[in-house]
């Protein structure tokens, strides 16, 4: 494989949570950039995240940074997370001048994407979901998700627009929460250009197989377009360093990438509450670069293991990937 | 609404575990359909159970019987999940022998609803999935799941073959495992007889509202066939009376089902593994009717709640529903 | 039962997440206090926080708007978990210094207490536990938990501290993470003073059952010193108004406490985050009223019913209590 | 380490869940104990399961094959989860008839137990929980669990009664359920030969660490009696081969029990539904001598790891044992 490695830029910068508002001190995007160009010499590509490290007023200087550093602005995520406009929803919010403001915002993301020869906008609308049973008109609000996705999806048709599915926080319940519930609202959109992003922590709290989930997007037409990578302990988002916890299904999914032809990218998207960022984020790359290998080295190893349908035998290829 | 009840047969049999082999003793189906008919006048039909309760062998027999007692048959269930020699995999098994010897199952099975007069088929592939992570061909597993699915189907199109998903058990994954991708499965056989079967206590503990579950399958072209009750404590499939830990979903649920115009059966499916198995189904019922009135009642005020999105409202709402 | 209700101060005020930096205004401590004293009159006890609601400036003036309201201080809640001195642990970071300025932190908070009539501190250790695999040393992690909690009980023998146990977040573990685990942790320090704090919706994910631990609390020699109430979807901290997810569990709970003789407040823990924070707490308020009233009117039934060890007429209770 | 390995005999037999009573045939115990002596050169004892394998008619046969063979009777599993008798508990019936009989069950079995030459009783209490809410007397059933467990305890002081705790499953509340509560239930007994047995599977899925688990039992006096290994994929007790899943907390677990100074079996506990047992169990084996001989190579350095409590440096010792 030849994959392409990628950093979330705001990944470097503070961390809080609701009892704590910041374990660390936050150095302006510009800063991130120089940190992310200094000590994580893997990477190719960067994520920015709308309004915190791009805005119109920044565009143009933010790409030329890029330009000059030789990486790629790997996707642009525009920020309905964060904004408390959007707290009770962007594209889906039940107030129609909350969608309408969605809707421009993700216009203007996307002329960014554009500006910045950035080929994918990651949307993950974190506020778009529901926190109460019978509180909420489900089919009305999916009817909002699909016109709006749709609207702007058809106004840019040159880029993609990758659909991040989690199944809860900062909302109770996300209406995209899981692979499969997340390809029947792109496909809803009648859009050739709407596809799915698989975080894999995301994937893990899910109850999914990430590996199944990549076969699953091959199977409705190639749209899995984005990847996130980090880990957790199997119940919630805990944004970790890949391969704390798991380990065989890192390998399952990398494998599946290869197999179904994935060639987007391989994105970092971490949390690093407590440690130190860059060093956090450059053992994810280094994990994922390992893995990649393993499945390099022993590909029709593997692919002759799952056609096989044997958990020893499966078990002793494992064992002696192990040192 | 004028919903119509049902029990499955053998849920007043024997129950057991991996680890007991009997809790009770187990009746005779004859026997079972006599203390359903006797003791649950409420039901106005009967789910049989391919093989266990009926067979090529005693067809006319038991459907004289229902018929004597005035109640239909509200389902075929195809015994793919009991029967050793589906224990890997019935029509995805990697074994061509079995694939074949499953989809001629299906194929008497589907013969027999016909002559039960019975619309739907209710499948539940508990055994096609897998249990190991790197072990599976997924993507050829699918092509076979859907491609048998597509033949029965595309043989019997008189009869609808509700899908019903379960995250897990007896396998650590099924195929079927939420609505959302059993959409997906039942779309891609592009018959127009393939849909869902919810079972409240699969989607209980899939992560998913079963709520939402009923409009994703309305969105997707009515592919609600039918539905089984029960309740759970959250994590696995207890198979319990119904509300003895659920409440508001329930409502939403009922509310959903009707909104979205649901007309099929409203069916019993529990494991009585401790309690007197009519008394424990009969209860099941009560509670459903319970709550179908408290929807019926407050359909427009439910139907407004929905529209407002406030918890509090929602609170007061449910609030004055308990003495 | 004559319960006292009881709220936590700064639940009324801003609610934020790691996304998103506020949803709300945040008024003052003095504000919320009047927020509180005129839109929720049952209330007889208010929670504060150590720092945010409560410091040595202001002790004097809050005591005496308490006092002229008339409602107790029913407990404080020290801040180890907001401050990022204690990010990675606050009496058991391997940080010396830092473990004793979280001493000393809770001598101020103890002081405090004593001053305001308070008989409890609610010792939400939030920062203490750990977020990766094979990287803290839990042995002597623990030998600081339990010296430093008896340090602080020790010195102030007529208060109670209960200790909030809560499975994860802000750390992926927690030390305090269960009932049982958290009583051992008491009984490790020696003190006769050192209890628990049930939070029910703490309790919810963590597995165990709420009234079974209430019940573990009392054999373990009536270590129940203190109640946080609200409702969640059982698999995160939720924090959202009693009973829209959840009713047995609270009948039982209700009961349990009555039948254990627990004495203390009843105090509700929210995060309303965008509802109306008033209105919401005074829901469960209400509910808890409603609970504790069934059981009140019912106390004879339900106890012969737990004795008869039958669900079916466990349900059947249940259901008569659904208008 | 020179740790000594186990397998459970009767993990070589059938296999089978609720919905399909057998996936495989069933050699009797002889026939598994030649089986287990033939392709497990590995380990040095074997556990029987009460009834099923050692009752008091062939105690001195199964005596001497094992002595004949070299290998030690590990621990004896007294039945009271497969007979139905017990299926709703056993010393904590509220029937005092089946109480009785189980008391007496297990003072045979720990005869047995004697004539076996084998100092573990391992104590898996799998029917004494509860399945609904608001139906169980906790209080009471918990004085009988702790009455009968300290009269056969103190009955044999020579032997050690490990208790096997597991959240749920075939009841869904058990009352030994996670390593704290089963301590706190050890500790009533008030005997010293009342411990407790870690089976990691369920330790994975009732949300504790097992390391953790490992330093409780420590503290709370040397409690750790035995271990069972196997692999889920974290929300049911899957009973897979070691290590398909999960990897870091293996290491973790191995390197804690080394630290803490275990010094009894490692045995294995699967359920190889529709794999063949010997190979999957010796798969088990190898897997956790290999964990062995990790934590044996780099003790020194995991034990620096710990106290330095930085996740990156743990990552990039882990990276580093992968080929």
């Amino acid at each position: 494989m030849d994959n392409k490695y990628a950093i979330i830029l705001g990944n470097l910068g503070n961390t809080r949570d609701r009892f704590c508002q910041g374990y660390k001190v936050n150095p302006g995007s510009e800063e991130m950039l120089k940190i992310a160009l200094e000590r994580m010499p893997h990477i190719q590509g960067i994520e920015l995240v709308g309004t915190w490290d791009i805005r119109p007023d920044n565009v143009e200087d933010m790409k030329k940074r890029l330009d000059d550093a030789g990486v790629a602005c790997a996707s642009i995520i525009p920020d309905t997370f964060g904004d408390k406009v959007y707290g009770r929803g962007s594209i889906t919010s039940i107030n129609a001048k909350v969608r309408q403001q969605a809707l421009d915002y993700l216009r203007r993301m996307s002329e960014i994407a554009l500006q910045m020869n950035c080929g994918i906008v990651n949307l993950w609308l974190g506020q778009d979901g529901y926190d109460y049973l019978l509180a909420t008109d489900y089919d009305q609000e999916r009817n909002w998700l699909t016109e709006n996705t749709r609207t702007v999806a058809a106004e840019f048709p040159t880029l993609k627009y990758a659909l991040e599915y989690k199944p809860k926080e900062p909302r109770n319940f996300s209406y995209h929460a899981r692979m499969a519930d997340t390809i029947l609202a792109a496909k809803e959109t009648g859009c050739d250009n709407v596809g799915v992003t698989i975080d894999t922590g995301h994937s893990f709290y899910a109850g999914e197989n990430v590996a199944e989930a990549v076969v699953l997007a091959k199977r409705a037409g190639n749209l899995l377009y984005h990847m996130h990578f980090n880990d957790n302990h199997g119940s919630w988002d805990d944004d970790m360093i890949v391969s704390n916890v798991h380990f065989t299904c890192y390998i399952e999914l990398l494998f599946w990438l290869k197999k179904t032809g994935y060639n987007g990218w391989l994105s970092m998207d971490q949390y690093p509450y407590r440690e130190d960022a860059a060093d956090a984020i450059a053992e994810s790359i280094l994990w994922v670069k390992k893995y990649e290998q393993i499945v390099d080295t022993h590909y029709n190893e593997i692919d002759a293991l799952i056609k096989e349908n044997d958990a020893v035998k499966t078990s002793r290829f494992l064992r002696k990937l192990i040192a």
